[in-house]
C-alpha cells in the first residue's frame, strides 16, 4: 500500500485516535461516549423487561437502534428532523444498519423476553459517524446486558452475547485505499465502504458504494483487508473499555 | 456449486424468468414493466429540462429515484405510506439505493441541466424487488435520455450514459449460495446480498447482510461470483429490450 | 343528440374501448386490471376474516377502499402523497366515493364479520379514473367474495352481493352532452358528472358539478340518460369478465 | 307529498328556522353567522389583493374555501384535526365543495388579481352543516367583494358576482322525501342529497348518495323539486340579509 | 398611577367590557361565550365518565384543555394548524396554561374517575385571548361539573371545585402599567404579564415576559397589584353568570 | 429561611455544582457544555450572515433557539420527537422561552442582519434543564458574537450584547422555599417557578406555576429573593467561563 501521508498525518491503514468513555450517562442501563477523532457519538442502551406485544410469548428478545445527529454536530447547521416532522432517508438507513449489526451478535433466545433500545446521538460529526455508533453501541449494549443479568431479567447461565461487533469505513481516494475516512476524505472518495465485523473476524455487513467510479474485484479485496485490520484494533479498544471498572 | 433443485425447479445459479416490457406507459418519457418471476415492477423515467434551484448554474444534471410498493403487492396487505403519513425506513433506503445505482452510470455533465426522476412501483412482490427496480429503471432511463436528445435538451454529441447497470440478489440458504432469491428463499437466507453491477462487470454497490449468521471471506467470494454471473444475463435482457423497436 | 365526431373518433354516446383483465395479481383474493381507453387502474380486493374492533360483535362486515395515482400515471409527474406526508383532498374524496359505491351493493349481514379492502391504483391516467376504479373494483370484490366463500368465511347460503355496480362520467362540452370523457375532454367540460349505477339500473351516486356554467334541469336529464346507457354496456363487460374461467 | 309531521313539527317541504347575522365578525372583510335550526356556522371572507404566484399575471382572481368543525360542535367531542396532524377525508371533501360552489357564481376576470378565502367554521352541528356553510359563505363573499370595490381593488364597473348561490340537503326517510334534514333525520335517510342552486334556479352541484338503498329516476326527480323549492326561500334570506344596513 | 386615557377611553386600571353568555352551545355539558371587549372566545366543557387508560384505577379524575384560534379571528388571516399538519408552539403553550390553571382549582379525588376537556376556540381576537379563555373555561367547567353531579357521575357530597379561577393580562406601555391589554396595546408593551388568580386571591400562574426591556422588582409589584384588582371584578362576572338561571 | 438539609446535602439557598465547558464543540461558532449537578446540556450557537427573507432589509438581526432532550437523557426512555413526527407542547414552550430570554439581552440593530440559532440539547436530565439551557446558551451566544465580530459580520464598534442572562428554578416544597430544584425535588414541589434574570439583576421572565397549591404574595416574594441570589452566582460562573482563554 502506498504510504501517502494524510491531512491529519495518519498512514493509510491507520485509525484516528479512538476513545471510549464507558458509563458516560448516569441514566441509562449502559452507555458510552465514543470518539473516532473529532467524531463523537453518545450511545445509550435502554433495557426494558418485556417485548413489544407482537413479539410476546415467543421467549425471544428484541434489540433495536435509533441514530440521530444534533443539528449543529456538523459544520453548517442542519434542520432538526423533529421540527421538519419527518425522518430523512439517511437517518432511517443508519438506524436500521446499527440495529441489524447488534442483533447479529445477540442470541435472542438467551436474551429472553427483554428489549434493548440503543440510541446513538452524534454530538459532533467528522465522518464515520455510523461506524463509531456501532462500535460504541456494542459497549453500551454489553453493560446493559450485565445490568439485566444483575437484576435477574436475564438468567445467570444465559449467554446472550455471541460475539463482539465493531465497524469502520474504508474508501478509495484518488486511487488509494484508506482506512477510517474523516469527513473531508469521505467527500473526495471514489468508493466508500462501511464494514461491520465481529470480534472473531466474520462479516456482519459489507456496504460498498461507488460514489464516483465503479470498482473492480481487486479493489474490493484490498478494502476488505483494510477493514478487517481496523476491526482488530477497534475490538481491542472495546475489550479494554469493558474490562475497566465501570466509572459510576 | 451443489446443484440443489429449488422450489421452482431452478438450479442455484439460475435467474427466474425475466421479462422487460419497454414503453409500457404512454405518459412517461421512458418506461419498463419488468418481471423477475412473479415480482413485477413498473419503472417510469420522467425527464424535466432544468435542475432543482440549489444545483442550477453548474452545468450538471440530476438523477433521483423513488421506490414504493402497492399495498397489496404482497401476500398480506400493508398499510399505504401515504395514509400513515410517513415513509418507512426500508422505502427510503431502497429509493436511495436505486438513485445511487443509476447515477453511477450517468455522466452528469453530459446530461446537462436536466433532471430525471425514476419511479419504481412494485405491482407484485415476490423477492428481489429492489434489484428488479434497478434493472428496469435502467431501461426506462435509457429511453428517457433518448427522448431528451430528440427534444434537443441533450446535445447530439453528448454521451450521458457511461455504462449500463443491473442488479441481482444472492444469498446463502442452509449453507448453499444461490442466485436471485424468491421471497420464500429470502426469508430463510442466512446471508442476503444485493449486488449492483455495470454492463462492463464493475461493482456499483455491494450490500451484504448477515441475517442469521456472520459470513466469512470465502462465502463472500462465492456470492460475488454468482452475482457477476447473473448480471451478465440481465445485461443481455436489457440490451435486447432496448434494441427492439419501441412499442408505441 | 348531435353526432359530433370526437378527437378519438367516438360518437357522443360511445364508451372508450373497455378491457378487464381479471386475476391480474397473484397475491390478492380478487383483482382486475381495468382500462377505459388509455386509463388503466389496477384494482385488488383484500379479504380479511374479522372486522375492526369498533365493529366487532355485530355480525356485520365492512368494505372500504383506497384510491391512489402513481406519480407518473399522468402527463407530468406529480409528487407522491407518501413523500408529501399527507393525502390530498381529491384522493380522500375518491377513496370515499369508491368505498360507498361498493358498500351499496353488499349486504353487510350476509358478508358476516369479514373485511374487504379495495385498492385502486391508477397506473395510467387519461380521465375517468374514479369511474374505472369503481367498475374494476366490483370485479375484484366479486372474486374476493367467492374466495371467502370457498374458505368458509362466508356461509354457503349467504348472498352478500345484492347487485353489481359500475360507474361512468358524462359531461357537457361546448353545449354537447357526451359519455365517458377522456382527459382532454374533461378539462374543456362546462359540466362534469360521475354517475354510479347498479346492474339493475338504479342510482348509487350522482355527482354533478358545474365546472364553468351552472346547468339546468333538462341538461341534467340528458346526462343521466347517457350515463344509464353507458352503465348497461359496462355491466356486460363485468359479467363477461366474471363468467370467464379465472386466469390463474 | 305525504304530510308526515317531523320530530320538530315541520312539514316535509319546510326548512328549519333560518337566521343570518351579517357582519358578525369585526375582523374579516365579510362575515355571516348563519343558522339552519340548531346548526350554526361562522363564515368569514378574507380578501387579499393579489393571487398565488402560480396564477399571477393572468388577470384573474381566485376563490377558495376551508370548512372545519369545532371539536365540541357535535354531540360527542371529536379530536381536533390540528392535534391529529391530518385533515380527514370528509373535511377535505366539504372544503372543496364549498369552494367550487362559490367559484361557480364569480367571474374571475371581473374579480381581477384578488384572492378570497372563505372560512366556514361550524360552531354547532345538527345536520346540513355543509349546506349552511355555502349559503352563509355567499353572504360573506358578497360583502368582501363590496369591500374590495370600496378599496378600489376591484374596478367600479366590474361585476364579479354572476348570481347568488345557496344550498340545501334533501333525503328520503322511510320512503318519504324531505327537505333540510336535521342530524337525527340524516342518520336514518336511505338517500341523502346535497343540492347547490343559484339564485336563478340553475344547478351548481348535485350530490346524491344512496346511503342504504339505491334510488330510481322518479325519486331523484322528487328530491330535485324539493331542493329547488328550498333554494328559493334561502335566496330570499340572503337577499334580505344583504339589503339590511351592515351592522358595524 | 398616571391616569392616561387609553385609545378606547379606559383608565389604566380598567377592564374592557366583559360579557359571559353561559350555555351558548346546546351540545356541550357546559359552555360559555366570553368577551373581553372585541375578544370573543367560545369555551365548551366536555364531560366523560372514565379516565384515560394510564390513569385508571387511581380514583382520580383528569382535566385538560385545548386552545385554538379560527383562521380569521385575527386582523389578517392565519393558516389553519390542521392544514399545516402541526400545532404551533404558541397554541401548545396556551393549551397547557389553560389546563394547568383549571386543574389548580379542581380536587381530582372529589372529581372521581371522570374526564373534562375544555375547548377554548377564539372566534375573534383582540388581545388577551388566553386570559379570556381561562375565565370563560371556568364557567363552562362549573356547569359541566354540575351536569356530572346531576348524572350521578360525581357523588352528591363531593366538592370537586376548590375555588374559582380567572385570568387577566397586565403590562407596561411607555413606562405606564396598564390592565387588560387590547391587541394594539399588547404589541407596544415593554413588559407583558399574564396572571391567573383564584377567587380567594391566590396566584395560580404568574407569567411575566420582558418583550422589550427587562423589568425591576417594583414594576413587578405594581403589575401584580393591577392584576389582583382586575381578578376581583372578573370573579364577580363569573359568579353572576353562574347564579343566573341557565339559558337553555 | 429554615436550613433543611436536602437529599444531596445542599442548603435551601444553594445551587447544585455548576460547570461550564466553553468551546466543547469544534463545529459551532460558540458552544458550552453546562451542568447543574447531574443535568447536562450541550448548547451551540450557529452564526449565519443574513436573516430570514421576511426580516431582510430592516438592518436588524434575529436570535432563536431550539431545545430538545435526548431520548435517554431521562430515567426512563422517551420516544424521539422526530420519530413521533411532532414536537410536544413542552418542547415548543421551552424553545420559545430560551429564545425570548436571549433576545432580551441582544440589541438587534447592533447585531445587524445576522442570525443566531441556539441549540440546547439535553444530554442528561435531572431537573432544571430549561434554566441550564438559558445559562449555557448565553455563553455560546457570547462566543458566537465574538466570532461574528472577528469575521467582520458585526462592526467593531457595535455592542450587540446589552447584558448577560442566566436562569434558575425555585420552588416551595412542603412549605419550604428552595433554590435550583433537582428532579426529585421538582416532582414534589407545590409551586415551581423559573426565573430569568440579567447580569444587572432585572427580570426577563418570571414563570410561576402552582402545581399543587396556589401561592400567596409573600411566598412569591420569597421565591423571587432566592432566584435573584442564585442568579448572582450563575452570572459569576458565566463571566469566569468567558474570561478564560477559549479551549480550541
Amino acid at each position: 500500500m502506498t504510504e501517502t501521508l494524510r491531512a491529519d498525518g495518519r498512514t493509510n491503514d491507520e485509525l484516528r485516535p479512538i476513545t471510549i468513555e464507558r458509563g458516560w450517562s448516569d441514566q441509562a442501563e449502559g452507555s458510552a461516549l465514543i470518539s473516532y477523532g473529532r467524531t463523537k457519538v453518545l450511545c445509550t442502551a435502554s433495557f426494558t423487561n418485556g417485548v413489544p406485544r407482537w413479539m410476546s410469548g415467543k421467549g425471544k428478545g428484541w434489540v433495536t437502534a435509533e441514530y440521530s445527529m444534533l443539528p449543529r454536530s456538523t459544520n453548517s447547521r442542519m434542520d432538526r428532523e423533529s421540527v421538519k416532522g419527518k425522518i430523512g432517508g439517511r437517518t432511517h438507513e443508519i438506524s436500521r444498519l446499527v440495529g441489524r449489526s447488534l442483533r447479529a451478535v445477540v442470541d435472542m433466545k438467551a436474551l429472553g423476553e427483554n428489549t434493548l433500545v440503543l440510541d446513538c446521538d452524534v454530538l459532533q460529526a467528522d465522518g464515520g459517524t455510523r461506524t463509531a455508533a456501532i462500535t460504541g453501541a456494542y459497549v453500551a449494549l454489553a453493560d446493559a446486558l450485565e445490568w439485566g443479568r444483575s437484576k435477574k431479567f436475564i438468567s445467570q447461565k444465559a449467554q446472550p452475547l455471541l460475539d463482539s461487533v465493531s465497524a469502520v469505513s474504508v474508501g478509495i481516494i484518488s486511487g488509494v485505499p484508506m482506512l477510517d475516512l474523516a469527513y473531508t476524505e469521505d467527500v473526495h472518495a471514489d468508493t466508500d465502504m462501511n464494514v461491520v465485523v465481529t470480534g472473531r473476524g466474520k462479516f456482519v455487513e459489507v456496504q460498498g458504494t461507488a460514489e464516483a467510479a465503479p470498482f473492480d474485484r481487486s479493489e474490493l479485496d484490498t478494502l476488505l483487508d483494510l477493514a478487517l485490520k481496523g476491526a482488530v484494533t477497534l475490538t481491542e479498544f472495546q475489550t479494554s473499555a469493558l474490562t475497566e471498572a465501570r466509572e459510576r
